[in-house]
C-alpha cells in the first residue's frame, strides 16, 4: 500500500516539502456529486495558517489551495482530487546551519540517517509542521461531507497550554464550537485564553517554547463505526493523530485518569432518553467508544503536544560529519507554541477517519446528489 | 486489505471467538529458516494465561498453541503460519443474561447494533480480552526474531495499579526485564507489587475492579525505523496498542507530562558517547522517536488501561429489545484487574510493529539461515 | 497488507500446505446474518475434489470442510470465518526424489531458491494445486451471497481440451449452467465431452498430460462495478485468476481474437430492450466491461491452462546441490489434465472479486437479514 | 488502500483527467539517492506522445513533465515524488455530443452510471488513454533503477497489427531493444513494419481502426520474485497490464497456445550452462515464471489490444436521457491504432511491478548511493 497515505475507502496521500515547490494531497474515494470549490477548503486552511497573530510564527504563508483534478462544473466527479499549495515565502538560507548539526527535538537526525543525507532538510523538509496543511486540505472535504450528509460536527479546542487549563464545565458542544475561534489561542474559555496568550508571549520572549493539550469533541455520531481489534476507531484515530508532528500522547474518554478509577466509577451506565427513546449513557468515560466501536454518543479524545522543538536559545548538539559536539543557534521564524494552529489539523484527522468508516458502513451513498449539468 | 490484521511485511490476522471452537492467528511474512516450535510460543502465552494467581480470573484456560502450517522440519518455510488454540474451559451459560441487556463498559451494545444481533455474544465473543492471545502467538515469533537476529529486547511492566506507582528510578533496562515477572503483578518494584496486589484483592472483595498503566521499554533499537507522517512508529504502535481491549491512552516519552514542559526542558540534547563514538541523547523525553522515526535510543511508551468493565456489583442497564431500564448482575469468572496479564500483549504488539519496520528497512534477511535438511 | 490474500472489503487469506496438517482460509468481511453451514461449502468443494472420475488423479482426498469461527447459531456473525480441511491422504514418500531435483514446469526450483531450501516441498507444498481448495472454500460463501441477494450466477465450463473445442453456439447461459456438470469433463457439449475424455485417457496412457481453456460466463451483473485504471474489474479478476496454478493466459470478451478485428466490428452497439427499457448491447465483444467498469451485460472471459507439469515420462532435470544434470521420474498420483477440476476454482475467484466490488458499491447491506436468535 | 494506485513498496498513484488542468502521478517508495531530473522521464514520455507520425492522432500534446516534489539537488530524497503534466492542447468542444450519447466501445456509458452523471466526460475524462502518461512517468523511474542497479532491461514491441505479424525468430533481445523504435510502428521487423503502417493508414482512410498485440520481453531477471498464490508475478503484472485502456488479453510464455500443447512439449527442461554454471531452461514456455515466481530466465508476455473504439464512421447508439436510439458521429482527433504508442506504457507497468518485487526481496538498498551534497 502506498505510504504517505491515511484512510481506506476515503483516503489522502500527502506529498511535498516545506521549502520545495509545493505541498499537496491526493484525495481518493471522495464520492461523486459533492459541490466543491477552493473556498470550501480555504476556510479551514485559514484557521491553520501562520502569521495571523502575535502568538504564532511571523512567516506569511498565503497557503492558497488549487484544485487540480477531480472536480468538474463545481462538483466532484469520483476521480482523485489533487489539491496543491505553491510554496512562496520559503527562506531557506537559515537552514544551511543545520545540514549536519541536527536540531534537538527535531527529525533532522533520524532523517539524515534514514535517507543517507539525501533528505531535503530545508525548513524540516518532509517532516515540517507545514505538511499538516496537506492533511487539512483533505480534512476539509471530509468534514464537509460529514456535516452536510450526516450532521456530524467535529470541534477541537485548546484544553491547556503549559499549566493553564481551559474550563469547559458549563459549555455545551455548540458553545465550544462557536467560541473556540473567538481568540487567537483557540480556547473557548476567554479567561484561560488571556492567560495562555500571556504565557506564550513570555515563552517567546525567553526564547523558549510551550506545549499543550487539545481536546476533540464531536456531536453524536452513528453507532457501529470501527472494526474489532486492529481497526478499532481508537486505533484508526490514534494512527492519524500521531502523524501530527509534536503529538506525543492520545487518550480517549477518561484515558489516563480513568486508569486510576474503579470499574464502578468508570463504567458508563446506559439509559433510555425519554423524549426520543434513544439509548444513551449518563457519563461518557468511554469517549463514545466501547470495544473499539462507536456507541452513538459523542466522541471525545485528548491529544498531548510537546513544546515546539525550535527555540531561539543556544542549544548543544553534535556535528554528524565532524563527529564533534557543538553549539547550535536556530534561526528562522518559529512558533513559540504550535498548539493554537492545530485544531483544524485534529479536526481533519478525525473527519477523515470518521468519513472513511461511515463509507465502510454504507452510511454515505456512492453518489451524493443529482445535478443538472448533463 | 483484510481486516482483523496488523502489520504489512510481517503481519498477523486474528480469528476466533472467546467461546467458539478456537482462537487463532495467521502470521504472514515470517522469513524462512527460523527455528520454531510450539514451545517458543507457549512460553509467552503462559505469561498471559489466566488462572495462575489469585489476582486474576479463576478460569483455567490451558491455552495450548498448535502450529498448523508454515513450519517444516522445525524451521519456518516462508509460508503463512497458522497458530491455533482450541477453546476448552468455556462456560457460556452465564451469558444468556446479557443477550439483550448489554453490560456497561463492554462492547455488547455496539456489537449488537453493528451486527444486527448476529454477533456471538458468549464471553464477549470476538471482543473478549481472550483474543489478545492471538496477538501473543504472533508476537512471540516477532520477538524471537528481533532478539536472535537484531539483539532487540522488549520489556513491558506494570507502572501503576490504581493510585499505586512503581518506582524504577534505580533500575536498568535489564533489571526491569529480569524482575518484572518475579511477582504476580508483573511489577519490578517489589514494595509496590505488594501494595498493588493488596489493592487488587480489595477490589475483588468489593465486587469492583481496578485499572492501571503499563510502561514499555526496549533496548536500543536501530535508527531510521518508521515512515514520515502516516506510518510513523508512533502511529503504527498506537494503532496496535489501541487494539488491546481496555486500552484508553497511549503516550510516548514524556507524553502528556511533556505538554507541560518548556522546549528547553523537553528537547533531548545529542552527545557523542566517548567509548563507542555513538550519537545518543542525555535524556529520552522523545521516547526514542523524533519525527516519527527511531533515533537509535531505547523506545519508551506508556499505556493506560481502564478498570475492568466486568464487576460483580449490581449495575443498571437497559434491555435493547424491551426498551426498558433494568438491573444487571454479571456472573462468570472475571479479572478484577486485567493489567497484570497484559505485558506479554504489549510486548507482542511492539514486537510485531518493530519487526515489520525492520523488514521494511532491509535489516532482516529474507531467509534467516541455512540448514541441513535438504 | 498481508500476503496470501485476495480481496479488500470481502477477502480470503489462504494458508496450509499440500502435505502438511491442513489447508485453510480466513474469510474477512463477510456480512453478518448469512445462513451458513458446512454443506454450503462442501457442495462446491465436491466439484473440485479429485478421485471422482477416471479423468483425474486417483488420490482420495475427502476434503471435508470445518467451520472454526465466524458462524454462530447457523448465521455468520460478521467476525472472520476460519475454514479448514485436515489433510489425510497425503503420501509424501515419493517426494524425497525431488528434494534437490526440481520437476520441470513446477515451482520446485524457484521455491528452493526463494526460501533457501526451507520450503515444504512435499506434494508441491504451498504451490500445490491442492491449495485451490482454499480458494473454493471462500468462493462458496461469495457465490452464495451473490446468488441469494443479487441474483448473480457464475458458470465456468471447459471450452477446450487440447485441440478439441466445445460448441456452445446454441446454448443459453442457463443451458450451460445446467449441463456443464453432466459429465466428468465439465463440458456442456456432450459430443465434445466424449472426445475430450478420450484425449485425456490417451494422454494418461502415454504418460503425458493435456491443457485446455475454461470459459467463464455470468448472468447479467450490475453496471458500475470496478474502479478506473488500477482496480478495473479486468485487473482484479486477472490478478485472482493468475493465482490459479497452471493458468498462463486470461482474456475478456473477444480478447486476443479481437486484436485482429476492426473497430467497426469489435465495438458493441447499444440498444434499448423494448420489453424492459433496459440499455443493452447487441454483441458482447467487451465481455461486459468497458473502461474496466461493468456495463450491466454478462461477464465473459477465457482462461488458458497449461498442460499439467506432472507427467510420468522420464524427464531431464538438474540436481541443484550436486550441480549436475540428471534424469527424473516423477511418481505420485497426478492428474493428466487438471482443467476439469478447475471450474469451481474459476467460479470462486470470479465470485470473490464480484462480491468485493458489490460491497464497495453498497449493493449488499452490512447485515444480511434479521433472525430470531436473540 | 487508496485506489488509483499500483504497487506496494514502490507505488504510483495516478490523478488527473484528459481535458482537466493536468495529469499526474505520485511515486511512493522510491529509494533516496537516485540521480533524477525531468529528462530521465521526458525521454520515455516522448515515445508515447502523440502527434509524432502519420500513424497516430494529430493532437499535439507536448507532455512536458514537471517534478514537483521528492527531488532535491538532483537526487531523490525518499519523499513522495509528484510528477505533473499540464494539459494544453485540449479541445473539448467536440465532446458536447457525447454527454448523453455514449460512444460504443468506450467507458462513457458505465462512467455515466457509476458517477451519476458527474464524471468529467471531456476527452474520456479519467478513462482516457491519455492517462497512460501518468503510468509512464512512474515507470521511467522504475526502469532507470532496474537498469542502473540490477541490469534489468524491459523491451516491449509490436508483435502484430491486425493480421500482420512481426517475425523475431532471428532477433536477440538486444536486437529487439535496439530496432523496435527504428520505425513509427515500433516493430523490430522492418518488412512487417511497412505492412503494418499501410494497414493503419488504410484503416484511418476507411474511418475505421485496428488493434494488435504487444510482446514484452526482459533481459534475465533475478529468480525468486513474486509471492505464492495471490501475489504471483503473473497476478501482479496482469493487474497492471489490464489497467491499460484497450487491453483485453494477457498471456505469459506459451499462454493460450500452450493450452494446446502436451506436458512433455510445454515443460521447459533445466540445464546447467557450461560457461557460467548457471541453471537455465532450454525453452521458455513458462515465460520465466513457475508457480508465480521468477526463475532467473527472461520474462515474456503478450498483451492483446482491441481496435481503438473511436472511429469516424457513423455508429448507432442510444441517448441515455431521452431513452431513444440515435446516430453518433464521433469527432475529435483520434488514433486509428493505439498500439504503436503503447510499448512505453507496457514497459512502465512491467518496470513498476518488477521493481516493487525487487524491493520486497531486498535486492535494492534503501539508499541508492552516497553523494557530496551534504
Amino acid at each position: 500500500m502506498p505510504s504517505n497515505s491515511l484512510g481506506d475507502r476515503f483516503s489522502i496521500t500527502s506529498f511535498g516539502e516545506s521549502h520545495g515547490k509545493c505541498i499537496g494531497t491526493i484525495v481518493n474515494g471522495c464520492p461523486a456529486g459533492l459541490q466543491l470549490d477552493e473556498f470550501d477548503i480555504q476556510q479551514l486552511l485559514e484557521l491553520r495558517r501562520p502569521g495571523q497573530s502575535v502568538l504564532t510564527t511571523q512567516r506569511k504563508e498565503k497557503d492558497e489551495v488549487n484544485i487540480l483534478s477531480g472536480v468538474y462544473n463545481g462538483y466532484t466527479t469520483g476521480a482523485p482530487i489533487c489539491l496543491i499549495i505553491w510554496n512562496k515565502d520559503a527562506d531557506s538560507r537559515s537552514y544551511d546551519a543545520i545540514k549536519t548539526t541536527p536540531r534537538p527535538g527535531h527529525s533532522d537526525y533520524p532523517a539524515y540517517l534514514k535517507y543517507g543525507g539525501f533528505a531535503d532538510y530545508r525548513g524540516g523538509g518532509r517532516f515540517s509542521g507545514r505538511l499538516t496543511a496537506t492533511i487539512v486540505m483533505g480534512g476539509a472535504i471530509a468534514l464537509k461531507i460529514l456535516s452536510n450528509y450526516l450532521n456530524i460536527e467535529v470541534s477541537s479546542y485548546i484544553k491547556s497550554i503549559g499549566d493553564i487549563t481551559c474550563n469547559t464545565d458549563n459549555l455545551s458542544f455548540n458553545d465550544i464550537k462557536q467560541k473556540r475561534y473567538s481568540n487567537d489561542v483557540r480556547c473557548p474559555d476567554q479567561d484561560a485564553a488571556i492567560k495562555m496568550s500571556e504565557a506564550i508571549m513570555a515563552a517567546r520572549k525567553a526564547g523558549d517554547s510551550l506545549g499543550g493539550v487539545i481536546e476533540c469533541k464531536t456531536s453524536e455520531i452513528p453507532a457501529g463505526l470501527g472494526e474489532p481489534i486492529f481497526e478499532s476507531i481508537e486505533s484508526e484515530l490514534s494512527k492519524g493523530l500521531f502523524s501530527i508532528p509534536a503529538v506525543k500522547g492520545v487518550e480517549f474518554g477518561s484515558g489516563f485518569r480513568g486508569s486510576n478509577m474503579k470499574g464502578s466509577e468508570n463504567n458508563d451506565i446506559f439509559y433510555i432518553e425519554k423524549s426520543s427513546g434513544r439509548i444513551l449513557t449518563h457519563t461518557n468515560n468511554a469517549g463514545g467508544i466501547l470495544g473499539g466501536i462507536t456507541i452513538g454518543m459523542p466522541l471525545s479524545c485528548k491529544i498531548a503536544f510537546k513544546p515546539a522543538a525550535s527555540i531561539s536559545m543556544t542549544q548543544k548538539t553534535i556535528d554528524i560529519e565532524k563527529k564533534i559536539e557543538t553549539d547550535l543557534n536556530v534561526k528562522g521564524r518559529h512558533d513559540p507554541c504550535v498548539v493554537p494552529r492545530a485544531p483544524p489539523v485534529v479536526d481533519s484527522i478525525v473527519g477523515i477517519v470518521l468519513l472513511d468508516h461511515c463509507l465502510k458502513c454504507n452510511l454515505i451513498p456512492t453518489v451524493l446528489g443529482k445535478t443538472n449539468n448533463i
